[in-house]
């Protein structure tokens, strides 16, 4: 079933209420004259408590029937299909530097399967939206179709990962081959690196420990820009938090094809 | 010798003259619809090239005197104490992945001393200066006097490098000393990690194989804001591209410590 796109408008009011959160205490809370915070509570902590809370209150009065499942809060039980996946601050090692490309991840599942992504980066004004075969960002007010760059090669490939002291072991081993093959690297950009894949400007995202409110807006993001997203086994189900998304099914597999063996 | 107003007015201009060459190819360059050029021009070399181009012929016009020292173009020798060093697009990793934290960097020597600095930001307008003691940001036309957290120990400390796959042997195991005992790291951001360093949201920043061209720009900007600069064994000298940047001296001290025991 198609997402209404009611709720598709009701999923960008959900980032900008997090966005009038967020956005005061990034700019105000790592202050140019000393500790990350002057009033004892971190302000990390705060955006992400607060900008959870006001996207709860939208949803649980506008679809009281729907599930929510958070980063911060406890989990809200669904009378129905929906459940909304929350995650007011991906990047928080970025948010505390006062550097510009954490997200707000907003997902939508029904029957549990991820079918609408939302990602958000205040500090850039760009917001990227993705569901069935439809993928949009709308940056400073423009809104923009977005399709995946189509890199099929991983030689060509701009691979991105948040952080290589993430990779343990073979894990470390499997991704090393991986950074050896592709053209270029970078790393720190969270779920911003896959908004940059799903709108064409990196190829391949590769990483290890994500939780479901980490993954879940991706998803749906990154499939309806045309792109593929699973597990390092090449599988669809996520679940163990060992990501690989990619501009294209076949860099996909071949992505998995290294991992795999090199594992 | 302090720098003349009208000689920090001009490295900003210089810094306008950049932006309006990088930003377009920067935005259009990486089409969501390919590769990331269609032209079969690479566009960050584009970028370089004519920004660099363009900050010669504002300096040669203004300062005939004044020698030029570029990452793209052959050197101009001064008739004078002054030169200046420009790197037109730092960071074109994150500019071929239209990643937002790439930096113009412009740097004046007098007699072969950095004595001014210019980190521009084009994508977050974010522009900072620094010379003598004065340390500046300039965001979104507001202008803000900006300190180094002043932090100084590494336990607290906010630590960031570009790419952790650029130090080798000893110089790894050193590195790997320092990251454990780190508050935090981030990857990935050249010299923007360094503007960020001078207005207090990172606290350390250690890199290796860095060029006149890269370190001459920062040099000026951190000490006008209170932080120490210099090199992995705790001297003044940069050229060997080794580069510790830290908030306070206390904090450079013990990072030059902790990789001086490793190595």
């Amino acid at each position: 079933m198609s997402i209404e796109p009611e709720i598709v408008d009701f999923a960008q009011e959900l980032a900008r209420a997090a966005r009038s959160e967020t956005m005061h205490r990034w700019a105000n809370g790592v202050a140019p004259t000393g500790k990350p915070s002057s009033s004892g509570f971190d302000p990390v902590t705060e955006a992400d408590v607060e900008a959870e809370r006001a996207m709860r209150v939208l949803i649980e009065t506008r679809y009281p029937a729907h599930g929510i499942t958070g980063e911060e809060l406890p989990d809200r039980a669904a009378a129905g299909p929906y459940t909304w996946s929350l995650d007011p601050v991906d990047g928080t090692r970025s948010f505390i530097c006062r550097l510009p490309t954490w997200v707000t991840l907003i997902g939508l599942l029904e029957h549990g399967q991820p079918k609408l992504g939302v990602v958000d980066a205040p500090c850039l004004d760009e917001l990227y939206v993705g569901h069935g075969t439809d993928a949009v960002m709308i940056a400073g007010g423009a809104r923009t179709r977005i399709r995946t760059s189509g890199c099929a090669a991983i030689a060509e490939a701009r691979l991105s990962t948040t952080d290589p002291y993430l990779f343990a072991g073979a894990q470390a081993h499997a991704f090393e081959q991986l950074r050896g093959a592709a053209r270029t690297i970078r790393f720190g950009h969270d779920g911003y690196a896959y908004a940059r894949l799903a709108a064409g400007s990196i190829d391949l995202v590769v990483e290890a420990g994500l939780k479901p409110h980490d993954f879940n807006a991706l998803i749906p993001l990154v499939t309806a820009a045309g792109g593929a997203i699973g597990n390092w086994r090449g599988q669809a189900d996520c679940s163990d938090g060992q990501i690989v998304a990619a501009a294209s099914q076949a860099l996909f597999d071949h992505a998995v094809g290294v991992l795999q063996s090199a594992a």
